[in-house]
């Protein structure tokens, strides 16, 4: 099995979440008046991490980051079933690990559950919507421009936190990492489950789409 | 008829509606106390949907997502008539598809009709101004740094947000959608008439100054 | 004469001063509250404007906009006298009527002249500084990344706005237009002549600078 | 010695110094409402300073503004020992003299020494992710895309910002310096040593962590 790519998963992964969660907790911190300075940090934070992560960890494993991304890349065959799944569990441990870094640095407890309901039709409406885009602006980014790929996603996540209701989770390891964590990014466990639910339908209709969309066709 | 392109044009124009009215509800929302913050949201939240869009979908469809680029395009001899008229059907109907989708994301009536007064002629000279960079923009991209038009519109679209008085809708497409909405980034139907005739008039504009300008001339 | 050139300057200086006055305007508008709002949203559409104009005008004049740049590369010999004094002359000129559209279209009156005092020798050391950097990062771009300079150039600016006590006009264009406008980015005339000064001591700085550190010298 | 070099650090560092220090200044002073608004501005200036300052003095000097970097280029024998003493020295005396100008922009005593007390555990665990990260984002950076360095380093830190308990030094020249500065910015004397070590123990695991992920393997 390919270490170097578990690895760059890994510490992507663990980036992501400190990014995600350790912006959340310093824009909550600073800005206890308004939520949507809070969330423009939030969102900008988390898109220039995405556009570093993707660049420097793209080339060795891929940065995926985030288990619907690389279950796409398992049905389009570009992964094998065993890689796919050690990706997916790294993913997630390391995801949790990012989120309990965060927490060491601002200095609150390590282990915390988070008690933000997020759910309901609306939500999960948003949650595909957010997927959607995601594996849409990949497998299109990809296709058309792939030095971009980088770019493109911290973009889109940036724009995506601002337009989707539920300020765009759109990947299943950091739902589960988010729930370990009651700031500003947490979401209680109890929405676990449809969150992700949401992002597989999302990611597997943008799969199918881009199936049409991103074919080197007879143009 | 080109089914790509237009599934293209109907995907980039019902996201495009996404991002602007998604965000704007979700900026107003957690900024009750400030606009500009809001509208800075807005505007990051919208550039980077069109970087996104532009890049991923331009190959397929050239990325109009606006009837009065398209037009710019047929009169330029790049798009046939019956295909031209397709695509500013397809952006209408997806425009207003995506308002309804961001209307569901975030819990409200489906269907809604703007409130919100935009008239008068510094309105109208602010989106005759609106367009005109806006073509300008896309020529003189495609003339001098191809690869960076997706970039380009969507800086020139966040910025245009705040240097233009009307916040820059510059897009008779996104101006019907944005009459269905009665929230942030609406547009009382009253309004609609002469800002797509502004629009036109500043698209136009452009095309004759791009004529000038933008030509592969003898220097 | 160089009809599409000076073409090119006065519409690029026009919009860049629709893009600075035009977005202060909405900024005070929007952010009565906060003043640093009001400068991220000026900042960010400064540079931004900055990007487009920059790359589509940029190949037809050299995109100067500014009378210390176009002397900088009249010293160079990289322009003839009497194109760089018609390109000051329609910089000035078109700075002007940029501020004019951007007072129509924000139903305001078209003369002004700007009350807002900006004096002293900590501003003018201010635009000293703004001045050097704005000229090395023009001339170190086109050095070592001539592709950049519109993305330099913007960057810088919308950094400047903040690094600099002065919020950075740079630019004696720019100085003049905005003593005619009596509102968030306007400066009284009385200051104009020792920000001019300032501004082209900075300039002449970094041209002896970047000749020493930007030649391609013997490593 | 390399003249040319030392000149490009010199400049380098204390015009990231003028913007780290100058711009917290400008937003302190504007947002006495919001530290969360003041650090997001304080964040896109610095970030879009470093972009230009790496891109126009890279080539030039290597553009590491920075004693870990310059430590960690030692150790990989891409500097000669006495070259990398000379860049710490010069780092550090620019590092101040770039805090002394934006004092005098802003028309404040020169010498200041910091009272803002920065120290804990939390902190330094702080100040090891952010170098580790910043480090490991250059290394990644020169393997996979060396062309896009000084943008990834500009997005790093803007985001580190606010995702680092610190946000985000990482830098042992301008630690020193930020000591010399009682406003935004500032980290009281007290704090340098333990900050230093912790960003010189961060740069040195990403350095053996670039050693295994970022090295031309057999892949």
């Amino acid at each position: 099995m390919d270490t170097r790519a578990l690895a760059a998963e890994a510490l992507g992964t663990a980036f992501l979440l400190i990014a995600v969660v350790g912006s959340g907790i310093m824009a909550a911190m600073l800005s206890p008046g308004s939520v949507a300075v809070a969330l423009l940090a939030n969102a900008i934070a988390t898109g220039v991490a995405l556009y570093v992560l993707i660049t420097i960890f793209g080339p060795i494993s891929g940065a995926h980051f985030n288990p619907a991304v690389t279950l796409v890349f398992l049905q389009r065959g570009d992964i094998t079933f065993l890689l796919a799944m050690a990706y997916v569990t790294v993913q997630i441990g390391a995801g949790i690990g990012g989120v309990w870094l965060a927490h060491a640095m601002f200095d609150m407890p390590i282990l915390q559950v988070s008690t933000t309901t997020r759910t309901g039709a609306s939500q999960w409406l948003a949650e595909v919507i957010a997927a959607f885009g995601l594996v849409l602006t990949i497998l299109g980014g990809i296709r058309h421009a792939p030095g971009r790929v980088p770019a493109l996603v911290g973009a889109y996540i940036t724009g995506a936190y601002w337009f989707t209701a539920s300020t765009s989770f759109a990947n299943p390891a950091v739902t589960i990492a988010r729930a370990l964590t009651d700031t500003f990014a947490g979401i209680a466990p109890a929405g676990i489950a449809p969150f992700i639910l949401a992002q597989l339908l999302g990611a597997g209709l943008a799969a199918v789409t881009a199936r049409f969309l991103f074919v080197a066709a007879n143009r």
